[in-house]
């Protein structure tokens, strides 16, 4: 949407071992980018100075739109994930209304579980509700077993909107992270605390491991199903991992993140985002940095961008930073919102790239129009 | 219940000026402490060893208990914090059971909204719901109009604790922080993001500040009826704070959680913990030392003692610690919650002052001998 000055930042990399899972990559690859000529938004991705901020919302296909509930009517949130025509059209929807600069696949964590045939429904107004948890070892064993099914549906989704946006607008790919699904395989369902799950790391690391690395391949042939289709930056969203220490994140589940993301072309930019998850801002931006050559860390509102580079920094990593607009300031009027938004690009501007974004998905009630004039407010600046 | 060593540790204070709501006493005061002959959890309180570590549970009253459950029937929650008797009973059931080394006041953070007369009910299996939110400029002018009401129930409960207990169990005061409170009051009830109060910080400070601070004067009350009845200490709690950046903590909360705490007697120690607040360290810690020379950290299973710490030391304080077992290990068998809790003990060890606590409240649904049999752990120690 928006040119940029090919002003190159030098992206520092962390190129200390990283556990036992890998050597992460130097982050200078991309001297070379084939985004350096691309949509403005890929250049922020990739460590470049844009000239106007860039701008998309996590969550901003669906939900909180008109024309996305009449689109919806009559079929379940999940059989509309897996339409392609009505997901390609939902995806584009906010491109159209709200003038962002890059679509994001609208889709929903349980997607890979559908597609390998796990029993599983999302309640309106409770969230997605498992037939059977999976809470032993035996039953881990029965889960593992199957494949990760046909994700045709996914890619033909992602082909149908890239057409429709053409080369200006690129689209992001989604998934959510294992932990997040595995909570969900090992809950039933939606919980506040995840105790079952964060209980089973330590009761039976091995079946936890085997859960995890499962889901993982799930997320990975999901995520490259969307990179075939034509999406052109990923990004893995941990709703839940912010409820770890970040002992239990590193060990239990950050390598598990980083095989989600390990089948990728390491050129696209890989952008993760934990809900809450400031104090793990440091192996986040590993996991990122183990899957590619252009990572992202997504970075929500309780925490500024410069405490989240600072964090970085204290580690010897630099990356470009999405983020991180306070949702709740969508409700608290336009000089409230304006004052966030220009902070959030002040901040965003010490980071070697920068994307905007709020610090949390589109809250459902949020007006539409509010969002378009934050859009336009955005690319004033 | 311990006898304890009398080795003092120096505990220095953060003497800086605290933003425009007082100075920070010198937290070296506790030379002439009476605790210092009192129980042990007391001494661990005001920054002494202690011959063994002690402990207690955040909601150990309540709950998980099966004669808890049997008390309770019939009555309604907020029935059962109100009515003196049946609450010191509930209060003092795990003092019998678990052998902790201190009641917490069974009660609940709606309490001091219910004496306002404030139309209030718990739901089961969902929370708090008010019969009317509070959202505008006129609906927060009529709310402040009302007085505190009646706490005499409260202190009659705690008078009739103390009076079972004796002095070898002392007895810790509760009340809710008034953000949570607040946060209920203008969502109407349980929300997953308190979008609506956090928007009201933002759009209408002035109505904001004066809700807060009628909350914080219903919440200075209801703690001051508590150590009127014979608390030794209180905990303030803080639920939802978590939500929030520390910019916006700093500036439109903690001063009004520091005015809860300022009618109390300083040489009472004052614990503020904060759920998933491990980034709001240093004000909460600054809350607590503005209101009491005797502060206390309470920390989340998501942020390491050490680490806490650590950002205390940055901020050039340090304070005794209350916490941190991970809640999930409850329920991944005594091999892994044994070694949590040494590790929580050796590293409370190396903060001025510790008190053995859950990063959380006691789920609901724990085994009551897991408890039991991890205080004798702990005392073991």
């Amino acid at each position: 949407m928006h040119g940029y000055r090919c002003d190159r930042i030098g992206v520092a990399g962390d190129l200390r071992d990283f556990g036992g899972w890998g050597r992460i990559g130097a982050m200078t690859e991309h001297l070379d980018d084939p985004a350096a000529n691309g949509p403005a938004i890929l250049a922020a991705l990739t460590g470049h100075r844009t000239e106007h901020p860039t701008v998309w919302f996590m969550r901003q296909a669906g939900r909180s739109l008109p024309e996305y509930r009449a689109a919806r009517e009559g079929t379940t949130m999940l059989e509309s994930c897996l339409n392609p025509e009505l997901a390609a059209e939902i995806t584009c929807q906010p491109v159209r209304r709200h003038g962002v600069d890059a679509a994001v696949l609208y889709s929903d964590i349980m997607v890979p579980l559908v597609l390998a045939g796990v029993g599983v429904r999302i309640e309106p107004g409770v969230g997605p509700v498992l037939d059977q948890p999976v809470r032993t070892a035996a039953e881990v064993d029965a889960l593992v077993g199957r494949g990760p099914g046909d994700a045709s549906a996914v890619a033909r989704e992602a082909q149908m909107v890239v057409q429709e946006l053409g080369g200006s607008t690129p689209l992001i790919g989604f998934a959510g992270a294992p932990f997040t699904i595995a909570a969900y395989l090992v809950e039933g369902g939606p919980s506040r605390d995840h105790l079952a799950a964060r209980a089973m790391m330590h009761s039976d690391p091995a079946s936890w491991a085997k859960l995890m690395d499962w889901v993982a391949d799930l997320d990975a042939d999901f995520l490259t199903a969307q990179t075939a289709g034509g999406a052109r930056a990923v990004q893995l969203f941990d709703s839940w991992a912010g409820s770890l220490s970040e002992a239990d994140y590193t060990r239990c589940v950050a390598p598990h993140s980083a095989r989600a993301l390990s089948g990728l072309d390491r050129t696209l930019p890989v952008i993760h985002f934990g809900v809450n998850a400031g104090h793990l801002a440091v192996p986040f931006a590993q996991v990122a940095a183990a899957a590619s050559s252009h990572p992202v860390l997504g970075v929500d509102h309780r925490t500024t961008l410069d405490h989240a580079l600072a964090s970085l920094m204290v580690a010897g990593m630099t990356m470009p930073l999405q983020g991180n607009i306070n949702p709740a300031l969508l409700f608290a009027g336009s000089e409230a919102l304006e004052a966030e938004a220009r902070a959030v690009v002040e901040s965003g501007r010490r980071a070697p790239g920068h994307v905007v974004n709020l610090g949390h998905g589109v809250p459902a009630s949020t007006d539409p129009d509010t969002l378009t004039r934050l859009v336009e407010f955005v690319h004033s600046l």
